[in-house]
């Protein structure tokens, strides 16, 4: 192995890089699951109805199902008389037919029998044995959700690639559907690499520092749809890593952290250039210069920093928009994302994509933010001490203070 | 039973309602968890560190730990010699102490001796056997996480209540947090009832429709961050309904859709205040006028419309109000929500809170959108032509085109 430590020679803009991911991505097929166990995945079929709904004319009132021109001239005072010729409960549809001046009682959600057009509200009407007085004008329409109103037989409900939230549920659950095809769930596998990591939970140990990648990278990744197996931790050994990376190949996507620099420790570029291809080792972007990605069999490896930070920032910058592209879904609006003032300005470099992370304080008339100070890439808590982050692109020198900037953020406002 | 068929008597503005409900709610208490399980759930401790982040002075590069004074005036073309005493790899501490014109050589996220106080970056270095040849000058600090630079020990890192997302998972993960308290997540029992109704995936018979609360408002809960039994589809039978209910008394939140209003058939607030109280019967919103709650024991129960629209509106004003409480979060910024400019006006009237479906579209200097044409509270597909709801609250009387109001979104805006 080469010993290669003096740092990268050239440095990959982040479109260019996201461009040659995303030809990468290939589409991963679909499960078919339950309406209930489809809840946050991604629909891919088209639906499209395969019946009216509702599916006949329904019963919008408790009321009494009539004729709406008998009806007409009714008032309190000069009330109209009908004939009750049965009664329609819910879910127990009768076969009457309605003549003039004749009346059904009927319940919210029942059919309107032939020949009515219309339901007078119980409010309207004096009962009277066989008999009705209704005492206000009810025209033909009024009070009946008409057959197919909600939805038409063979109408295109709802488009394929659509995230399937709690409205597609309703939207299944009315239209009788049993199973759907779902986009099936990226694999994620997940690996920390470091001699000098221990496991969250475990004893300290001189010179070791617990390891953060791993778990939020499972975090990240199950957040983002996938099914994830966190493999662990793993020490720098290029025989083991090896070995390891090797076994790996039912997966969709394999995030390795640490170890993907350019230090002679830094031996995962090379091993993922021995069992497949690297397509880019360094990146434009701050945090997350070292990242790198490459292919191994079916498998898209991400080498990602081994500072947290940067890992996070590598994360949403490249991993996610490739999930996003694996599962189809057409987000535009990916992130919640604010618009604040900025209270202090960002100082940036021409060329590089900078992920600055931002504090955000709700003032009287919207949002204003100001980047955290102690932020360098290893900084763990600048994650939990700041809102989100505001982009810097690559074609300016930074940003103003007093300017409104967009932050994406990574959680709910809360007090 | 009362024959109950005039409407309502009185209706209860939501503010009103809302604080009356969330009078009742009580702690529910917590659980003990691992980092990994945590995600989604709500902290109920505060989280105080154990211990300095980073443990040690940490490298920040792969270079040389050297005394940073002894570097000045070092160039390019004027170097300085350091003898090299030994080498410290990440993850494997040595106990070695660094004099005037020593240097230890270092790799990232290794502690750095003492007597060192900087990093000198192996781009700016000649190795020549025992020797270096340092060519920059790097002053004390330079490359080096200072113990506690990070997180001090004793310091107050998370407060309580707050949703636990990757950057939490992250932050506990560097920690070495094992086991956290999270708030237990409530326990929620779903009843839809009526006579004409069947359950999806089944046959569809003359007269019946397929049922969606029992869906739909599983869904919701469970995106909520609840846990959720679906006891399903029940008959409009006042004994059956009865006995049912009255052995749901394990749960926090019983949410039962159908037969609330004042029909005859409309059993619910009758068996609610037989086992219990009805705090609430009937609010002035649209949809959703019908709604009610009460509690039996400890249970909360919401009595929801049928009408699938109005159920879910009445989910996101009460329900999930209730579960932010009884979860303890401080949800400012609650929704993902858009600002639009109004393409049709919105009517609405005086002392009734309404709920507008909105269509979407996305414009180049912003969104627009317009309210739904055809959106009846029994309209289904409403729920997912709409990308979200505006609010018209109690004291307008709808909103005018143009004007600019806030979308709180379903969903994320796609293609």
């Amino acid at each position: 192995m080469e010993v290669r430590e003096k740092g990268f020679k050239m440095l990959t803009p982040v479109p260019e890089a996201l461009e040659m991911l995303l030809k990468l991505a290939e589409p991963i097929g679909y499960n078919q699951v339950t309406v209930r166990e489809a809840l946050g995945r991604v629909l891919a079929e088209d639906i499209i109805s395969e019946r009216d709904i509702p599916p006949f004319n329904r019963a919008a009132m408790d009321g009494y199902a009539v004729r709406g021109e008998d009806t007409f001239g009714a008032t309190q005072t000069n009330q109209i008389y009908f004939k009750v010729i049965g009664e329609v409960l819910t879910g127990h549809p009768e076969d009457i037919e309605v003549g003039r001046f004749e009346a059904v009682k009927i319940t919210t959600g029942s059919p309107v029998p032939n020949g009515a057009d219309t339901v007078v509200m119980i409010e309207y009407i004096n009962e009277l044995g066989d008999e009705i007085e209704v005492m206000r004008v009810t025209p033909p329409g009024n009070n009946v959700s008409l057959r197919g109103e909600d939805v038409k037989k063979g109408q295109l409900i709802i488009k394929k690639s659509r995230r399937i939230n709690s409205q597609e549920i309703a939207m299944f659950s009315a239209l009788g559907t049993g199973h759907i095809k779902v986009v099936r769930k990226p694999e994620v596998a997940v690996i920390s690499t470091g001699d000098e990591l221990i496991e969250s939970g475990k004893e300290l140990e001189a010179g070791k520092i617990y390891d953060v990648n791993s778990f939020a990278l499972e975090a990240l990744s199950k957040e983002a749809g996938c099914n994830v197996d966190r493999i662990g931790i793993l020490e720098d050994n290029y025989a083991t890593l090896k070995e390891t990376i090797k076994a790996l190949d039912g997966y969709d996507i394999i995030l390795i952290s640490g170890a993907t620099s350019v230090g002679k420790k830094d031996v995962i570029p090379i091993i993922v250039e021995e069992l497949g291809r690297v397509y880019v080792h360094g990146v434009a972007m701050r945090p997350g210069e070292p990242l790198g990605f490459g292919r191994i069999g079916k498998s898209i490896v991400f080498m990602l920093p081994g500072f947290p930070v940067a890992s996070i920032v590598g994360f949403e910058t490249f991993v996610r928009p490739l999930i996003q592209k694996l599962l189809k879904t057409h987000i535009k609006v990916p992130y919640r994302n604010i618009k604040v003032r900025l209270k202090r300005k960002i100082s940036s470099e021409l060329g590089r994509r900078d992920f600055v992370r931002m504090k955000v304080t709700e003032q009287k008339d919207g949002y204003s933010a100001e980047p955290l100070r102690s932020s360098g890439s290893g900084i763990v808590s600048s994650l939990v001490r700041a809102q989100g982050f505001v982009i810097v692109p690559e074609n300016t020198e930074g940003v103003e203070q007093d300017d409104v900037v967009e932050v994406f953020l990574f959680r709910d406002i809360e007090d």
